[in-house]
């Protein structure tokens, strides 16, 4: 898909525009609003910040993004047509209807309804089979949730066109069977809320005290595994059905509060206000923004380092989304050149005290270099479980310019000598843009048994890829910096 | 408090009993179940590997544990008696009263129940003012949350000393004002959770479709922000109430479902249960457990990182009770000697597919203890605002050892020579338990002017201190590998 188009520019249409167009997907907006515009700068300036700093991966190249004059203009040539207009249905009608009778034939219309049926939404379309619900959760550009929700006359393959464009722009579609109003997710926000309100109705908890129940408890929790795998852990080896049986009688409690509707009054409202505005403490919503943005980084790449690497639930999704765009990324496959192994963008977390990527990333990004080096001659998953691996002894760092949360990196690698037992390398780090030389690493990697904690000689296979990879290097410039010691004077 | 009694011993006793004994504090447990030493037992080994990984700053000493033959064995001498004994109010009346009856004058009286009011709980009590709801989540050893509730004879003075023991024991009490049957968090989830019932009921949703919309959408938010925050932070510029108006008329909304319970027969059982399983996807409750726990460390030291390191959320109280740990250890003052200034457990995510203790963390705990010796010599946050720093401009690590997840390291620092625009340092990472020599880094830094981006003099107060260090650490022996570079032969 080369193309989409995002029909209401809002919150949460400025979102999708800023997924797609980080994605390498050219977007066209049509959104009568002045403030579309200022909404969609402000959403995707975020939307960079942060997705710079969740993925360690090539980005695409930015998609064009275009203000057309008319829908008509901006659903031409569409393969995604995303509509997030206001909340009405007949305003949604003539919107999803306008859009049908332009897009092109083969176009997934999509609706980011947060409580419209799909089987409504589809009356009076010329094609409604091609329409499906997909709901998004702000901020969009961060969030990988999709609900994906057909109507009664949403075809089969447009569930699954709409699933693959969705994963494609590193989201979670969720397929959701029946259509109900506000399908899943809101109606479990919605349940809570009500309680919620009651709480501070009746004085029993402030705005600030239920946040932090959520967010020093459960919230935790449900970052990582939902609602029923919690439940499933606490019943322990007894299993799901012994904690059912236990939890069933409270069911029947007298739960009075949860079967009325609080007042939104003014007053409630102001009270709701007033602590919310303490709970700020001074911050802006500009400020709260990032620091969301920021969190959620944090956390999906922290749940991304987990399994071995491989990730869990968010953190899965993005290694897997990061994979998909390393495939897609030109790898430079000139043999009489230096290796470029790895290339990234360096997080917000990798930031010190000085504004600056700080020591230890870039040894980070070296041990990436070196494993996929090792990749590259035969020490994969397989023969490290076989027993054998290559230890790195030694390494000679020179810091030479600094990177900043956001840069672009990408590295070179060159052996400089090798036997049977040693592999000695070069690993350089450049800013991607600039070209500027940020970092090297001399390194001595010993090839050893693991089991026995002893350096042993590689086997044949291994030694043949080393040594047709180290000849081919030896004819290459030998950096200046290889043998330095600290403080050597330089030359 | 140097004693605790734990008087209930299931999977929330046991979760208080491990959080005890981590923190330092006796614990004597009352159970008379044969099932409570294997619980506490499991627990336990969770616990600790848990902490290890997830508490940057040297452990007190673990507790003793010991299980009493009766419950006034149990609580004579605690400071802390907290009961979790099965939510029966004659039960807990029973084991209240004896509790208070045995207990020390002085000590407070936690019952961790989730339901029952504390005003009832304490009907029958001689001294009714000590007893306070502390109501914790599973696992108890991880999660932060304890809502404390008093009741109607609760004193102002034990709420107060409840919120210091378990501000101690690194939780985070929020004292819930006003007495309600499941306080505050409970009520949220049951809210939730009957909502969640009602959707597999209708067959809507799969119970593996629920927790993926929960943790790739909400879920995500709520490990950081609550409720409130999130949407204030949604009403954007126009703020809370302009949220509340556009979200009012929603609460009218038909929700039917939210009105009645739903019936927890059999059938629903065997559906959920059955569709629990499917998700489990060959897993058995001990690895859900383990891979929960590693989750919820990550998420916790991923927002530990944020905000330039003071951390955001669970994380910032991590990093408040790290620091209140490193105050309480002791530090090796001895001027004569090299400089001890770090010191920590290995946690889980720094562990490569080798099993062990990966290349780049080295550097980062080299990092983190040159950032304490710049510190020493008056290099703080203050001095580096007024745009002047030490840069890292060369490294020559030494990999001597390995390390597992869960070891627990010290280094040491010498400086080798300075000047008044250079710094060279050896650092050494050593196992706390065995003093084995795991990795050293000699380290070239420079004194720079941070805005022009070049090395200047550092001042006289810096230098008094750098030369005063130097002087000392010129008498110690020199290190053998001082001077090496990569791939020379071992002397």
């Amino acid at each position: 898909m080369t193309k989409a188009a995002c029909i209401g520019g809002g919150v949460i249409g400025a979102g999708w525009v800023a997924r797609l167009l980080l994605a390498g997907v050219d977007v066209d907006v049509f959104d009568p609003s002045p403030e579309a515009e200022r909404v969609v700068g402000e959403v995707l300036a975020n939307a960079e910040r942060a997705i710079t700093r969740l993925v360690d991966a090539p980005l695409p190249q930015r998609g064009n993004l275009r203000f057309a004059a008319s829908l008509e203009e901006a659903v031409s040539g569409a393969g995604l047509v995303q509509e997030s207009v206001p909340e009405r249905l007949d305003l949604k009608h003539r919107v999803l209807q306008a859009i049908d009778v332009a897009a092109p034939a083969d176009a997934i219309i999509g609706s980011s309804t947060s409580g419209l049926l799909p089987s409504d939404l589809q009356q009076g379309m010329t094609h409604p089979e091609r329409l499906v619900v997909a709901h998004p959760y702000n901020p969009v550009y961060l969030l990988p949730l999709v609900e994906l929700v057909g109507g009664q006359q949403t075809s089969a393959e447009t569930i699954t066109r709409a699933t693959e464009i969705y994963l494609h722009l590193g989201m979670k579609p969720v397929i959701i069977k029946r259509e109900i109003e506000a399908f899943v997710g809101d109606r479990l926000l919605e349940a809570l809320w009500r309680e919620a309100l009651w709480l501070v109705n009746d004085d029993i908890a402030s705005v600030t005290d239920i946040d932090d129940v959520i967010r020093y408890s459960f919230g935790l929790r449900w970052a990582q595994m939902g609602l029923f795998q919690t439940y499933r852990i606490a019943g322990g080896e007894a299993g799901m059905r012994h904690f059912l049986h236990q939890f069933g009688p409270a069911l029947e409690w007298n739960w009075t509060k949860l079967m009325d509707v609080p007042d939104l009054n003014e007053a409630l409202i102001d009270r709701i206000a007033s602590q919310s505005d303490d709970q700020a403490e001074g911050r802006g919503i500009r400020e709260l923004e990032r620091i969301r943005d920021d969190n959620l980084v944090a956390i999906t790449r922290a749940l991304a380092a987990q399994q071995g690497g491989a990730g869990w639930g968010a953190g899965a999704l993005l290694r897997q989304h990061e994979q998909a765009l390393r495939d897609g990324a030109a790898r430079h496959a000139d043999p009489a050149d230096l290796l470029t192994l790895t290339s990234g963008n360096v997080p917000e977390e990798w930031i010190d005290y000085n504004g600056h990527m700080t020591e230890h990333r870039y040894l980070e990004v070296f041990g990436y270099t070196t494993d996929a080096l090792l990749e590259e001659i035969g020490v994969n998953a397989d023969y490290v479980a076989s027993g054998r691996s290559y230890y790195t002894v030694e390494t000679h760092i020179m810091h030479l310019g600094q990177a900043i949360a956001g840069d672009s990196y990408v590295t070179t690698t060159q052996i400089l000598s090798a036997d049977d037992k040693r592999l000695q390398v070069f690993h350089s780090i450049l800013n991607r843009e600039t070209q500027e030389l940020l970092a090297t690493a001399e390194q001595m990697l010993l090839h050893v048994d693991s089991n026995a904690a002893k350096a042993t000689p590689a086997p044949e296979a291994i030694m043949r890829r080393v040594t047709e990879l180290a000849r081919t290097h030896s004819a290459l410039p030998r950096p200046d910096s290889v043998g330095r010691h600290v403080g050597q004077r330089r030359s």
